[in-house]
C-alpha cells in the first residue's frame, strides 16, 4: 500500500482523516483555537521559515485536552457515569480532569511520584482525584489497574487509544488552516498519540508535508524503534523532558513507522537552549517536552541531514507550557 | 466640549482617530497582528472576562514598533536621510532601532546605565548606536541634544510626538476588532504615548468604553497629575516597572486629563505576582510595566471601586515581553 492509500483511510490505524474532522467537530467549543506565532530573529538563526502553534496556551497548558475532551465526550452516558480513569505523568491528567469537569464525571488519576508540582496542581484544580504510584510503568499499570476495578470507570490511556489520536490530530487540521503553506511539521515524541493525530491528518491533506518526530537522546525509544521495525522499549529513561519518556503503543506505532518521516534526537542541552529561546525571543513559557522542535531544527542533525535541504516552511508544536520556574532557571544556569 | 465631540476629532489632542487609522494602513506590513489569549482560571481569579493582548510577541518585544515605524515612515526621504535620535529605556529604543533599520537609515540611541540588559541587547540586535548617559532625565534630554546637533538628525520622542501617539493607538483598534464586546481597557501609563493612543481610537469607536490606566505607586506622577489638574513630576521614582518611570509630556496629557475615567495605583508586590500569574497560567513571559494592567484587575483600589463593579468585558494590554530572566527569578523569590 502507498502512503497516500494509507493516509487516505485505507488502513487499519485507529485514527484517519474522517475521525480527526469528527473530533474537531465534538470539541472546538471545549478547547482553545491556539494562536500560531512567528519570529524574524529565529527564522535567522534557522534558516527556515518557522511557525510556533501555541499549544502552550491551550487549555490546562498542553494540547492534551484534544484528545481527552473529545474521549470522555465519546463515551455513552451510561459509560461517562462512573467516571474515568488514567495514569499520567501529567498532562494528560489534568486535561483528563477538565474534560471529566466539563461533562460533570469524576475522574481518577494514577500519577508517578516524580511528577512536575505544576502538573500535579492543574490535576487538582480541575478537580481530579490524586492517586500516587512509583515511577514506573508497571506501577503506575498495576494501580491503575485497581482503581479500574474499585470505581468501574472507563480507562482513557494517555496516547493508545484511537479517541485519544484522534483528538490530538485536530492540532494539524488547524496549523495547516492557519498556515497553508506548511511543508514540514515538528512534533515531540513519547507515546506517539500527538505525531500519530498530525500525521494521519497531514498526509491525508497533503501527502507530501514531512512528518518529523522530535526525540530525547535519553529516551530514544522511538527512534531505536523505527530502526529496529518493531517498538523497542527502554530499561530506564533520562531526559529533562519529563513529558517525553513514555514508549510507543500498539496503535501508535503503526502510525510512526509508516507516515512519520523522520526523527530527530537532541540532548538535553539543546532542549534547555531551545526553551531559553522560546522564553527570550518568543515570550512564551514551554515546557522541556514542548521545545524540544525548536531544539529540532536547530540541531546539527537536522541541518546536516541532505535529505531535509529544502524543508522552507517548517511548523513547530509547542505541545506544552506546563514548566515550573524553578526547574526553567536551575536548567538554564545549569547549562551556562 | 463633550467627551464625544473631544475624541471624535473636534479638539487639538496630538492624535485622532483619522492620524491612528492612517497609522494603522502605513506600518501593518512591519508589524504582527498579535493575538488575544484569554484564560478561564485567571476569569475566575477576577470575577471578569479579561481579554489579553499580547504585544510581549510584537517586533522587538513590545508595542513600541508600532508608533515608531509610523514615525519613521512618515518622514520624507530628505528627512530620513540623517537618521534619526532618541532616549529611551529600552522598548521605545529596540523599537526604534529596527523601525529605522527597515528603513535602511541610522538609528543613535541614548540610554540610562541602568537599562536591563536585555534591552539594550535589542538596541544592538537591531542596529542601533548605543550612547549611554546617567539616569536622570536631565542627563538624557541633554546628551540626545548633542547627539542631534552632531548627527543632523530627527529626534523621534518616545511619546510626546503625534506620529507615536497615534501609531500606538493601532493597539486600540485591533483589540476592538478581535473581542468587540470589550467594555473596558487597561493600559500601563508613563509618558502615555500608548495610553493616549488608545484611548483616543477606543473612545471614537465606542465612546463608553472604559479607559483605565496602571501606574506603580513608586512613580505615580500619572495619578499626582489627575488629581492636581496639571502634569506633576516626581523628584525620582523606585519600581520595578523599569518602563513606567517616565512623566506625561505636554501632547499626552490633555489626552491623560480627558478620556482617562481613571488610574489605579499598584505596589511593586502586586506587580510581581501579575507576572508570576502570567508566566504560570498565560504562559507569557511578561516584563513588570506589561504585567501592570493585571495586577490592577486584581487589586483591592480596582475590586472595591463601586464605579467600575460593572465592567464585564476587560481588555489588558500586555505591552512588553522584554525581561531578563533571572531579574523575574529574584523578583518572584524575594517576593515569596
Amino acid at each position: 500500500m502507498d502512503e497516500k492509500a494509507r493516509a487516505s483511510g485505507n488502513n487499519n490505524y485507529a485514527a484517519d482523516i474522517s475521525s480527526i474532522k469528527a473530533a474537531q467537530e465534538r470539541i472546538s467549543s471545549y478547547v482553545h483555537k491556539a494562536p500560531v506565532l512567528s519570529s524574524e530573529t529565529l527564522d535567522s538563526i534557522s534558516g527556515k521559515k518557522l511557525y510556533f502553534k501555541c499549544e502552550c496556551f491551550q487549555k490546562g497548558g498542553a494540547f492534551k485536552i484534544r484528545g481527552a475532551t473529545n474521549a470522555v465526550f465519546s463515551l455513552t452516558d451510561d459509560q461517562a457515569a462512573k467516571g474515568v480513569v488514567t495514569h499520567s505523568s501529567g498532562n494528560h491528567a489534568a486535561a483528563l480532569s477538565l474534560a471529566a469537569k466539563l461533562r460533570g464525571i469524576p475522574a481518577h488519576i494514577v500519577i508517578p511520584k516524580n511528577a512536575p508540582k505544576c502538573k500535579v496542581e492543574n490535576v487538582v484544580r480541575y478537580g481530579g482525584r490524586v492517586i500516587w504510584c512509583e515511577p514506573t510503568l508497571q506501577s503506575r499499570e498495576e494501580i491503575a489497574a485497581k482503581v479500574l476495578q474499585e470505581t468501574g470507570a472507563v480507562l482513557i490511556h494517555p496516547y493508545n487509544d484511537g479517541r485519544i489520536i484522534s483528538g490530538q490530530g485536530t492540532v494539524s487540521l488547524e496549523l495547516l488552516d492557519q498556515v497553508p503553506q506548511i511543508d514540514t511539521i515538528i512534533i515531540p515524541i513519547s507515546g506517539g498519540g500527538l505525531i500519530s493525530g498530525v500525521a494521519l491528518a497531514a498526509k491525508s491533506i497533503n501527502p507530501a508535508i514531512r512528518i518529523l518526530a522530535a526525540e530525547p537522546k535519553g529516551a530514544d525509544d522511538a527512534a531505536r524503534s523505527k530502526e529496529a521495525g518493531t517498538i523497542v522499549t527502554l530499561p530506564e529513561t533520562k531526559t529533562i523532558a519529563d513529558g517525553l519518556r513514555a514508549s510507543l503503543g500498539t496503535l501508535t506505532w503503526p502510525v510512526v513507522r509508516d507516515l512519520v518521516d523522520d526523527i530527530i534526537v537532541v540532548e538535553d542541552n539543546e532542549i534547555i537552549e531551545a526553551m531559553r529561546l522560546c522564553y527570550e525571543i518568543l515570550k512564551v513559557a514551554v515546557e522541556p517536552s514542548g521545545a524540544i522542535g525548536l531544539a529540532a531544527v536547530l540541531s546539527d542533525s537536522f541541518r546536516n541531514n541532505t535529505a531535509l535541504k529544502d524543508c522552507a516552511n517548517v511548523g513547530i508544536i509547542l505541545s506544552g507550557g506546563n514548566v515550573d520556574l524553578d526547574v526553567l532557571w536551575e536548567s538554564l544556569n545549569k547549562s551556562r
